[in-house]
């Protein structure tokens, strides 16, 4: 018998009528013979609002209590949903993480899952009721509640998908799906049936807003494959799945050369300049760094020609941690040596990802050329085997991811155009 | 050590600035060098918004699902209630009904208690923290959750109290206690330093709003000290004792013989007219209103003079479970045989209790003299040993308790006649 997860986020149950539409969708696929497992996040604004109570009555809310307020958000949503369930005639039971065998350590408000028993959500689905599961929440060994962090939600259902061998993983929000570019930059971006894990890590890491990454990882850890698409519609969406499985879907054995365009604006760069070129002080830099927490993602670094004995380095980094990392820098000077840093808020970063990109040379060539039509002057680059990344002005950035999907034929021209195949 | 169990009530933790108020007054009685468990109930209305969402996608909500939606109240409150503590320096942790043990049956949205189990809380009191627990809410050996019923918390609070053996559970809510009648029609009532169980229970069950009923009871059976309080005062409220600590607290060895005068507007009365007057007529007729599930309270058989053989049975009951009691009988006529059924819903009872009564003859002949001085025509009486219940036309209802008040010395006159002592 077919198991298919279906997770709902906050937009897809923010209200009553939302909450009554998405219980006919699980009622639908009920009753096309397939055991239904559903996983809901808080509706709408819940979480945010949960989070300013706790910020109204505690300057520093105890990461224990914040976890076990939180989840409060999926508990009213998941027993609602059920209830819109049942009253179309369809059993269905609610679970929270710790009655649906959801195990996590105990790192309150980013826990990681140690081990999902799903007995008790296997017993439901074999019975003929739904399943209807509280995204986002676990339980530690301690009987205490945990949370996953924002975008836990998808992480539950992929691990409730590969621990009950699911089919499929239906990941529904208020789009349509994966598309070649962010819509609101580029109105011809279009739509993809099939995208690998891979790309869509890639995609994800580089700004767009797809999935929680670790969902990704964790599905293509176990090979979970997952669909995402709109509540909204009966359309199919964006199919994630191994690089097999997207050949079929594309229904041929060449992979497009580029999947689409991603771009980012929450980062900046930090250019540490006058670092001793010798060996280990870049090492002796990125340490203290990491020491301050900060999470870096793109490194560049170059020895001025006018200059002996010393280089420079740069590196990307989210904007919010900055401060943090430059006064962690100014901080261990003297042990770093260093003449002086500059930091620029103003950066934007074009990635271009595909998997096809492997096999096929000039990739470069025709991105560059296509950003120096629209007079950009690339500042960085990095690579990944399926991906190629620039840090340029950020003020150029979407005239340059518009022509950039231009210039790799990822421009929609009507219906004729969407891509790939129909799904399975 | 000094256990103290405190219960606040939605009213007591409505807004974040309730709710720092109560974290204050525990943190001041922790800081008395007491044992602190705090039961708190859902803030303000968001019992009645949850029941709202319900019923928004759902004509008939699970009670199962019921209970797991209802019971995030009491979450929210609890997480922030801990939060609040946290930030006046002491450590606090928050526990929901199955995290600290409440164990109950299956009885969804009315589960009785089956075991407290407080090692959890235990622990944490005597590490020094202070143990905040939802109440209201329960688990079950399906590990699913349960709600007591509303009202739940009060005795969520007690049965915590005697499984940790407190030395008091304090009661606490928006009023300063419990007063000699309500203070809304009776502006002279005061304030009553203390009451026995029994008392307590005779006026919860004849209109007086103190305390659900299954709290006292409780409280009487495992012999539990209650202290009911305004949570926006430091003033002593009303300690509800059994008998012997009761006299000690009132400063002498004779109980008052009136505590204070209760009513009840939301009773109706049916008579059964022409009933065969003869044994087993009124168990059958009864046994017909039980089935109905209707609760009756007072029952009076008379026979009138002019028929023979056939008599009146009257009886009140909820307003309503009028419809569905008239329709059971109605559904008994061949089988009880009786003649014609009459309902008043216009009724009104009027309640005296004092433990004092029971030694002090001419209490009755005090009453009646007082009803007939205000036009008051009765209906029905009945009686316990401290108790005595008239039924009488709703529209004198509110002129018959000022005068009885008022009769029995009852009326206060200034901080001179603040019934009993100070507490303890």
């Amino acid at each position: 018998m077919t198991l298919v997860v279906q997770k709902f986020g906050g937009s897809s149950v923010a209200d009553a009528e939302s909450i009554r539409r998405v219980a006919q969708r699980i009622v639908d696929t009920h009753n096309e013979g397939k055991q239904v497992v559903v996983i809901v996040s808080a509706m709408g604004d819940t979480t945010d609002d949960l989070i300013d109570l706790a910020n109204s009555v505690s300057t520093k809310p105890p990461a224990r209590e914040m976890d076990v307020l939180l989840t409060a958000g999926e508990r009213i949503s998941m027993a609602l949903l059920a209830m819109a369930v049942n009253e179309l005639g369809v059993p269905a039971f609610a679970y929270t993480g710790q009655q649906a065998g959801l195990h996590t350590d105990s790192k309150y408000g980013k826990a990681s899952i140690v081990g999902v028993v799903p007995e008790r959500i296997a017993r439901t689905v074999n019975d003929g009721g739904v399943a209807i599961i509280a995204g986002f929440q676990g339980v530690n060994r301690h009987d205490d509640v945990t949370t996953l962090g924002r975008g836990g939600s998808d992480t539950t259902a992929v691990a409730f998908a590969a621990a009950l061998n699911a089919d499929v993983c239906e990941i529904y929000s208020d789009v349509d799906g994966v598309f070649t570019a962010d819509p609101r930059i580029v109105p011809s971006a279009h739509k993809l049936a099939a995208l690998t894990f891979e790309e869509t890590l890639e995609m994800a890491a580089h700004g767009a807003k797809i999935l929680h990454l670790r969902a990704v990882e964790y599905a293509r850890r176990f090979d979970v494959p997952l669909h995402v698409r709109s509540s909204f519609s009966n359309k199919e969406g964006t199919w994630i799945v191994d690089e097999n499985s997207r050949r079929y879907l594309d229904g041929n054995n060449e992979a497009p050369i580029i999947s689409g365009v991603s771009h980012d604006k929450s980062q900046a760069k930090i250019t540490v300049k006058g670092v001793p070129d010798q060996p280990g002080a870049a090492a002796r830099l990125f340490a203290v760094v990491a020491k301050a927490g900060v999470n870096i993602d793109m490194i560049v670094q170059n020895t001025p020609t006018n200059l002996e004995g010393v280089a420079n380095i740069s590196f990307t980094l989210p904007i919010a941690d900055v401060d943090t990392a430059v006064a962690a820098l100014e901080g261990a000077r003297e042990e770093i040596g260093f003449e002086k840093i500059a930091r620029d808020d103003g950066v934007g970063i074009l990635s271009l990802v595909g998997a096809g990109m492997r096999s096929h040379p000039g990739v470069s060539v025709k991105l560059f050329e296509a950003l120096q039509e629209v007079g950009v002057n690339i500042d960085m680059i990095s690579t990944s085997e399926i991906r190629i990344s620039v840090v340029m002005e950020q003020k150029l950035l979407d005239d340059a991811v518009r022509a950039v999907h231009t210039a790799f034929d990822l421009d929609a021209e009507g219906e004729a155009i969407v891509y790939g195949g129909t799904g399975r």
